[in-house]
């Protein structure tokens, strides 16, 4: 059986970044960049002033004349000369000729007559031009993703358009017969399909679109017709039909279309029948039909999957450290991934709570849960304080 | 000066919950449960087997006569007596009068006889009816903020639809004659406005829909007119105009409309020009002009007020401990908000490296920066490895 990390490695061995496409800024929350763009402005645009106050020749002492104001979106459009001053207010631009600002805290006024407390350094509270970042830069890089900051500053560098990759298109197709959309009529001994509904929110909160399929039986036609609706997609999700038996169904089914069977099994727990090959050129990833195992799969290869095709790195979500709040027992021959609460301790650090349900079939431990401990194969057990990685969820 | 608690104080005070709306569990990611759900089904809805095996009342010893078959979707339907078993499959119904799971790999098949490999004591390897939830239990509360994972959950208590509270409907005024959207013609010695799209965006990530109302001259006609367009809203979030003089026009011309003034100074840097008040019961945010000092004021404020709005409890975003990376000096009389990168060190902790420019107009730091250093006024000079308090950004 092939370990967590060869089986990560073949899933996103093929993968490459999808292409760009270009938004408008107010579009582009939570996208990746793919193009860097440059400043299309400096930022100050010229020097400026830092705060409130008159702007001298710092060389020409402590006297001046006032001869006019700057202020923001209205700058004093003659020179400043020696003897010279300019009322001046936060952000609006140094008047040519005054190097330097006094503020208004240390200035006396008497009609036009500024009287400083003392004389002034050159440069005194003047932001310089291209301070923050001038024409031409580029501060973000591809493969940002992008936050409420970064869009603050693409419009300060007077872009309002950004080249981000496209969002990868993720097909979800649930099989089994035991199976109903919820609100429809359940089958005898069946179960409401939560499957499709999670994989298509966890895909839409990794940044992709998830196109649902819905349900198809486990039947040949049904199977066929669905997968065909996948054309065109990056990515092709389902879930159920990979266990002993039901995987030679959705593999035959599949294989008519064209599929190329890669791996099926993986030592993993939950989470062991897991399928991946490729229909054409669309990769195909095949979760097992139990929730939490799916969720517990994609968690550990659809998600890295779409890192890579967004571009973001490491396309591997990082593996963090947590202290064990209560003891483990060893672990069995394949890696476990246990739901835990997460406490933040009074140190900085996290503690990590393992439910006590580990059971595959309690979604609502793994609904409850917000991180995965993670139990290499074998692991000894494990006391309460020992150091374990873990997994955060979401 | 009010501090930063007694101003977020002040504007959480008035917040109550918005009203809910029903929506499709396909949209339901990321919103919040109003109504706590309860349980349409059982989870499992009958016991089934947790094992591929057979299904055998556990007092009738080791031999056994296959009398049927029990897989998910098509129970068995008939009932097993004294020395009969039933072929199942993991999640199938347990079929009635067997009691036990003998897994196929301990059990020898001759014909349709089955031997177990020893006796298994009665309810081996079933998951009880309800094990995981029962039909009219709620296992989500209101307040959840709902992740992929809870949209299994309610999936799985067959309930296609949920009651989450509104979005918040924000709308957000920039005001600056310096000022021009990203891509427009800039005025001589004026820049793009980013605070416009920088919160909407802040909107966005935090739950709740921007009505982007644009740019409004500093006049009162520009301001008027804009403000009104802002009716309906459950906030109006406006940036610039608060600083010393242009707060008067800014609050001159929203009195015009009915304007209560709160406060619009708070001892915070960056971000001392912050205007609180009300326009008939919608509550109006003076962010400041400066790109910074709004998006931290956006942070310490806006979405506290939005948390509060959503029904998401605390309303105020956690403070988390960090360790310094570098020496501070000592703080001045406002409490200040340090832009810092993270580093997660191998003992789990976080460490806080404050960046070098902390002036407020350094929009490019502030998008690097993944955490504010929180400094109460007057701290003492901190150094590396002491421990201070920060905020996640994002």
């Amino acid at each position: 059986m092939l370990s967590v990390e060869e089986a990560q490695g073949l899933v996103l061995a093929p993968l490459a970044p999808l292409g760009g496409e270009t938004v408008p800024l107010s579009q582009a929350l939570g996208r990746v960049i793919a193009e860097a763009p440059c400043a299309r402005t400096s930022h100050p645009s010229a020097d400026v002033s830092a705060m409130d106050g008159w702007a001298v020749i710092a060389a020409c002492g402590v006297t001046h004349t006032q001869i006019g104001e700057s202020s923001a979106g209205h700058p004093f459009l003659g020179r400043v000369g020696p003897g010279q001053a300019v009322r001046i207010f936060t952000g609006a631009v140094m008047p040519e000729g005054a190097d330097s600002v006094a503020i208004q805290e240390e200035v006396t006024l008497e009609g036009t007559t500024i009287r400083l407390s003392g004389p002034v350094p050159p440069g005194l509270h003047v932001r310089k031009e291209g301070q923050d970042f001038k024409t031409g830069q580029s501060p973000l890089a591809a493969g940002k993703l992008l936050s409420a900051r970064d869009i603050a500053l693409l419009a300060a560098m007077n872009r309002p358009w950004v080249t981000v990759r496209r969002r990868p298109r993720v097909a979800v197709l649930s099989t089994g017969d035991e199976l109903a959309l919820p609100g429809e009529p359940i089958p005898a001994g069946g179960l409401p399909s939560s499957n499709g509904l999670a994989v298509a929110a966890m895909v839409q909160s990794w940044g992709a679109d998830a196109l649902d399929l819905g349900l198809a039986a486990d039947d040949f036609d049904s199977l066929v017709a669905k997968a065909r609706a996948a054309e065109g997609c990056d990515l092709l999700v389902t879930s159920g039909g990979v266990s002993v038996g039901a995987y030679d169904k959705v593999k035959e089914s599949l294989a008519h279309l064209g599929f190329e069977a890669g791996f099926h099994k993986i030592g993993m727990k939950p989470g062991k029948p897991l399928m991946f090959g490729r229909l054409g050129r669309m990769p195909v990833l095949g979760l097992p039909g139990n929730p939490v195992s799916a969720m517990v799969a994609a968690t550990l290869f659809l998600k890295p999957m779409l890192r890579c095709l967004l571009g973001l790195e490491p396309a591997l979500p990082p593996i963090l450290l947590a202290q064990l709040a209560s003891p483990l027992p060893a672990a069995g021959g394949r890696q476990e991934y246990l739901r835990a609460g997460l406490e933040r301790q009074a140190d900085g650090r996290l503690a990590a709570l393992p439910f006590k349900g580990q059971d595959s079939a309690m979604i609502s431990e793994m609904a409850k849960a917000e991180a995965l401990i993670i139990r290499p194969p074998k692991a000894p057990a494990a006391s309460a304080g020992e150091t374990v990685p873990i997994l955060l969820l979401d």
